[in-house]
């Protein structure tokens, strides 16, 4: 749906000091720390299928919005979970679906601070709320990007539809790593693909990109063109100074020897994108 | 669905310091404060009806979450928005409800800080969370009345679907009084209706209660059985310590001259409640 800015017009937006739609997470003043918060959902039919798994789908519901936490830097707080239920499924579902849940809450340091159900007429939906901290000055958003900043990405992307949706581990070591260094002026979680995803930074950034697409960091057996296209990778995407990238580099080898990162491409200060980018120039017409 | 606290034993819960499920809202430390977390949803054949006007479901959607909020003596700050969209909805439909949605929050001081949407096969279902703040020596909750405390109402109840329930405000003003005044031991607002609620506050701060039922405020044309047991009445049920009931009374009719305030009956030691009480001794035995 493309409404959402639409939609934003028409309701009070938060002012002064406070983040509010755009990025990955609104942030809000608390005692020194910025209180981030998330919210996130998933629908049956849309973010997973009725016979997958329970508890994987439970996992995915948590991840998501823990994957958008981990691109500003924040460490998860509590979770309020709202699901609604249609008349074919069974309490059991729920079970198993809140087992794979808590496994994903013990893991990443999640509590469970209150929630809602509702029945429905049909299909599956879960809405998650996250809550999350970080230092003021760690905060990383979407449109701290300068001109000439290099592009960075994490892990590998593409062919998520085979599993990978359902069993992701969001980056928040990685994130928090990366924002208490504050080696990133700007940071998103890659969860549309590269394609939609970068477009979307450098927009934010008043920014343009160039990316070398031979270097987009790709899973066994997928093309680069589904690298950037297939989305739920839940990597992170981010910007280094130059300065800043022998460092970033050397010091990730040492942090994350398993994990890749791999400089791509890098930001412009003409507003413009590669002209076989596969986001197409909408992006750059549409709010994200 | 009687299976949430089921459910609440698969996950961590949070610990010192956060008031997690159980009231209504959650309550974490931020700064000198604290925050309030609230989540709530409304769907399609449950809360609302399909064609009812879209502009009055925005209302209720966040009306619903500022009354949990009025309970607990916040102030509200923003709100997150998630809503499912199946097929046969224009945007128009979201158009509307967000024009609603729109005028309650510039009415309540709320601010939209995010949201997210999804397609999802059938019905509309929307859930949104909302944040507050209290001062932490004003937070009230739903277990604090002692034994001996006056209960009290808010304004009339039943009858709400006669159009009540699209159209209601909530006590954010009493409720605020009320806490800032410390003059409730336990506060909780009037969702299922009186007659499941009294026993759900009863339970949560130990106790049992006797009940006038003659005294319950009704709205015109409404039974006692419908006041005690229609639900979205949207008020404030709390209780009082006897020594502050006229300081309590007094004060309220300067302050809410055209809002009742009605005490009911009174807390007590032995944890039991009227025979005849429509709610059943079945919400002693479980939780709510």
């Amino acid at each position: 749906m493309s409404c959402w800015s639409g939609l934003l017009k028409l309701v009070p937006l938060p002012e002064k000091g406070i983040l509010g739609p755009g990025d990955d997470c609104a942030a809000i003043p608390c005692g020194r720390d910025l209180l981030l918060l998330k919210t996130d959902c998933v629908a049956e039919g849309v973010h997973f299928r009725r016979g997958e798994n329970p508890a994987k789908v439970g996992w995915k519901a948590l991840c998501r919005p823990l994957s958008d936490l981990a691109a500003m830097g924040g460490v998860p707080g509590e979770a309020l979970i709202t699901f609604f239920s249609p008349p074919d499924v069974e309490e059991e579902y729920w079970e198993e679906f809140y087992r794979g849940l808590g496994r994903a809450a013990r893991r990443f340091g999640v509590t469970i601070a209150g929630g809602e159900m509702s029945r429905q007429p049909a299909g599956i939906a879960i809405s998650v709320t996250l809550t999350g901290r970080v230092p003021r000055r760690e905060l990383v958003t979407r449109s701290g990007a300068g001109a000439g900043d290099l592009i960075y990405v994490t892990g590998s992307l593409g062919g998520s539809g085979r599993g990978h949706h359902l069993n992701f581990t969001p980056r928040l070591k990685e994130g928090r790593w990366i924002a208490s260094r504050r080696l990133a002026t700007a940071m998103m979680d890659l969860s549309d693909g590269l394609g939609a995803d970068l477009p979307r930074l450098a927009r934010a950034s008043g920014c343009g990109f160039e990316v070398d697409q031979s270097l987009v960091p790709r899973n066994p057996r997928v093309t680069t063109a589904s690298a950037l296209s297939d989305g739920e990778d839940y990597e992170l995407l981010f910007t280094c100074k130059p300065a800043l990238a022998g460092r970033l580099e050397s010091e990730w080898k040492k942090a994350f020897s398993k994990t890749r990162l791999t400089r791509i491409g890098n930001t412009t200060k003409v507003k413009s994108m590669p002209p076989d980018w596969p986001g197409g120039w909408d992006h750059f017409a549409t709010s994200a």
